[in-house]
């Protein structure tokens, strides 16, 4: 099992897996060259490690011990035990959930391994903000979507806050990146999937009709600020439009993205 | 038109109402105890304005002055103009959009006033996080629906998060608090609405099937962590659920909200 190793040393330098976990930038430096992700919370650690993903250690208070005691018997890690007070110097914030872990990122699959079978799936252009890609892996998880693809520049599926908002679903949904922006829409087509772009563009039909009987659907959602690009939206096969009240600025892409599921779930 | 006025000194005492931002309850306390509440960004402080209400003061750095000119021309309250770093010193984070203005909050209206005319209106019971009180706002905004209701124990719609996130539709949206818990639902439907609680109760219908053909719906929403109490859950006409894939938690609660908004207003 995972040896316990007692921590009185907020500087202690074998934390270096979880400093400054509020710091985006320094963490998305730090975890990219290091190949790894920090998961949160007992349920979203079991995820990870049931998930396959191979711990490299685990940091809790005491009290959060029992409560992973299954997952820490299976592991040959270490588990560092601090107190949450100095839990929150290391970190840099108040640990809620009490549990953290630093897991192995593994190699990215291939864009056919990740069609290979799938229906239904979601593509995300730039998509910059964390909560917003958990929430879109959650939504796509619940109802049923069997893939996302990421353009380059789409925010990290790995990064603590977009587990967390994802409820782990990211360890579960299979995603890769795409490998190449300008023609990743037609490589799809190619590959027999009809690509329904969501958008606010004059040409486009409501959901429901833009997926009604189509077999392979990907759907594509731009960035939160201004939406798609104009590439991506000319490259799709349809563009379609959640039809919304007159005056309101449209839905949040994490909303939209449960609302288009919904629909494209049941053409 | 509103009097500029040159800050220096942080500790300036007519910049109370922008202190310490980041604390959620000194905030709620001192939100509440002076009647007021705050709008960030350029776009959600004319919205609040444009919505009606009152301004105490603005705050800003120079360049925001232009982009708010014709807000401030018809107001008559001072307009703090500091350097984001004061700014940043005062409200304890990065203004990202530079713009904020404390406003005088109303009385609510009544439930009869809240109700009249509405054919579709949300229900929230004890969602307790301003992000997905902002986010229903605006997904119901956007959806068309006429009316949100809050239980006691719900999250602020004024305040700052909450705002943000709904874009400024907090404003324009009409809502007020229920007055009483125990009754809420039964009240609803003694005035003519048919109200479905979205639950994963065993006796739940699909969302569709619930809100087929019915006149007046009152949406029912339940908590982030718990979902419903089992007195809304029991009192409310229809129990309704969103078909999803096995094992996956649920959808959160904005997300579910959004795609019962769009399938109850197409009904």
């Amino acid at each position: 099992m995972a040896h316990l190793v007692q921590i009185e040393d907020p500087a202690d330098p074998r934390l270096a897996d979880y400093r400054d976990l509020r710091d985006v930038e320094l963490r998305k430096n730090l975890e990219a060259e290091h190949g790894l992700f920090l998961a949160e919370g007992e349920k979203v650690v079991r995820r990870a490690v049931e998930g396959g993903f191979t711990p490299r250690s685990f940091l809790m208070a005491p009290r959060w011990l029992d409560g992973l005691a299954d997952v820490l018997d299976r592991s040959e890690v270490p588990c560092y035990v601090l107190s949450e007070a100095l839990a929150e110097q290391v970190t840099g914030f108040h640990v809620h959930r009490g549990a953290l872990a630093s897991l192995q990122r593994r190699p990215l699959p291939s864009l056919d391994e990740v069609l290979d079978g799938a229906r239904s799936v979601l593509v995300l252009e730039d998509v910059v903000d964390h909560t917003n890609v958990g929430a879109i892996f959650r939504s796509g998880a619940a109802l049923g979507f069997d893939a996302v693809l990421l353009a380059p520049r789409c925010a990290d599926p790995l990064y603590r806050r977009s587990i967390k908002v994802a409820m782990g679903t990211v360890f579960k949904m299979p995603w890769t990146r795409l490998p190449d922006w300008y023609d990743a829409l037609p490589s799809l087509s190619a590959r027999g999937f009809t690509t329904v772009a969501l958008t606010l563009a004059a040409d486009s039909s409501p959901i429901d009709e833009a997926v009604a009987g189509v077999d392979k659907v990907a759907l594509v959602l731009g960035s939160e600020g201004h939406g798609l690009s104009s590439r991506w939206e000319q490259a799709a096969d349809r563009r379609a439009i959640i039809p919304m009240a007159e005056g309101v600025d449209s839905l949040n892409v994490a909303a939209a993205t449960a609302v288009a599921c919904y629909v494209t779930a049941r053409r």
